[in-house]
């Protein structure tokens, strides 16, 4: 038999939960966060933004920890590369801004582990594809998701304008009005993987 | 940077197609086809079915090869392994048995590759889910996705009562209605992956 890749889940409980300073979204509407994008474009070119899949379990089904920005938008930990930067040390760099204790020192070295799903801007937008469409020779972005294997114990500090919510597959499973279209089908990128559920 | 794997895709017209005798679908219905699961799962336990993805490429844009019945409804080639049948041998088996030459010296060893999904059938009915829901303990049906790594030159022999079509990622992208919830999502499962096109 082939072998699936497997994914320790440690339980929510696992985890210790605490807050640190606001991380305030750069843009305050949809229209000034795709004008700053064609501002950086003309600069550095092509976006490249790395997001975390974090997991846990509870009641042995898989979990994914999204962070809830007011009462609707749900979003992944991550975010956009400086020009050049390697993409691992990037999403370390941007987890750690994010859920990482303001302390260097309890700030642990994350493991990231595989690219589950790229996803790329043609224009200007907020529609993305799971591939480059054709005839489209210069994406404005490429977004890489990455799986983060978490250690049994983890302190994550979460900033105070924002809320961090286990979210079970069958949640995210077909909800594309809630959840978006990169988000809402996760539970199909991770169909391939063994979760070893690891209880308390 | 992180490397993704590499899948070489050649142009269709590499490709040559023959015919061959017609396979007919073993049920008539939908209810026939889950009532002949539920008999064939007292007897055998949960059934593990196998698809194979077969990639090529126009116009420099990866295409899906979907064996099509009637003018509707289409599937990857593939089927049901006999209890305790390894994965891979299973999906050779099946794959030569609906698109392989008759001769089976003309048959080559097909590459089988990476699992992309895993979709589970939780009870005798027609939905399916790309994980185990909780409290399911006795899933029906396990049906893994495989991609097949096809070399330059390949010989198919399509049954007389099927087509086989190339049909692009964009095409298959959100469309469940026409594809279906798993084959319309086949393009986010090969997001991580880097197309080698090879043009003829």
């Amino acid at each position: 038999m082939v072998t699936s890749p497997v994914v320790n889940t440690y339980p929510l409980s696992s985890y210790t939960f605490g807050t640190k300073e606001p991380k305030m979204e750069k843009d305050t509407s949809v229209a000034d966060r795709l004008a700053r994008m064609k501002v950086n474009y003309m600069k550095e070119g092509m976006r490249t933004s790395v997001e975390a899949i974090l997991l846990v379990q509870e009641h042995n089904h898989p979990h994914i920890l999204l962070l809830q920005i007011g009462n609707t938008f749900c979003k992944l930990p991550g975010g956009r590369l400086k020009p050049g930067e390697n993409e691992i040390e990037g999403l370390k760099r941007k987890f750690t801004s994010k859920l990482g204790a303001n302390s260097p020192a309890l700030v642990p070295d994350w493991q990231i582990g595989e690219c589950v799903a790229i996803w790329w801007r043609p224009n200007f937008e907020t529609i993305m594809y799971p591939y480059c469409p054709p005839h489209i020779t210069k994406p404005k972005e490429c977004k890489k998701l990455f799986l983060v294997h978490l250690s049994e114990r983890e302190y994550f500090a979460v900033p105070k304008n924002l809320k961090l919510l286990a979210v079970p597959l069958f949640e995210l499973y077909d909800n594309v009005q809630r959840y978006g279209p990169v988000i809402s089908t996760i539970p199909q990128q991770l169909s391939r993987f063994q979760f070893n559920m690891i209880t308390a």
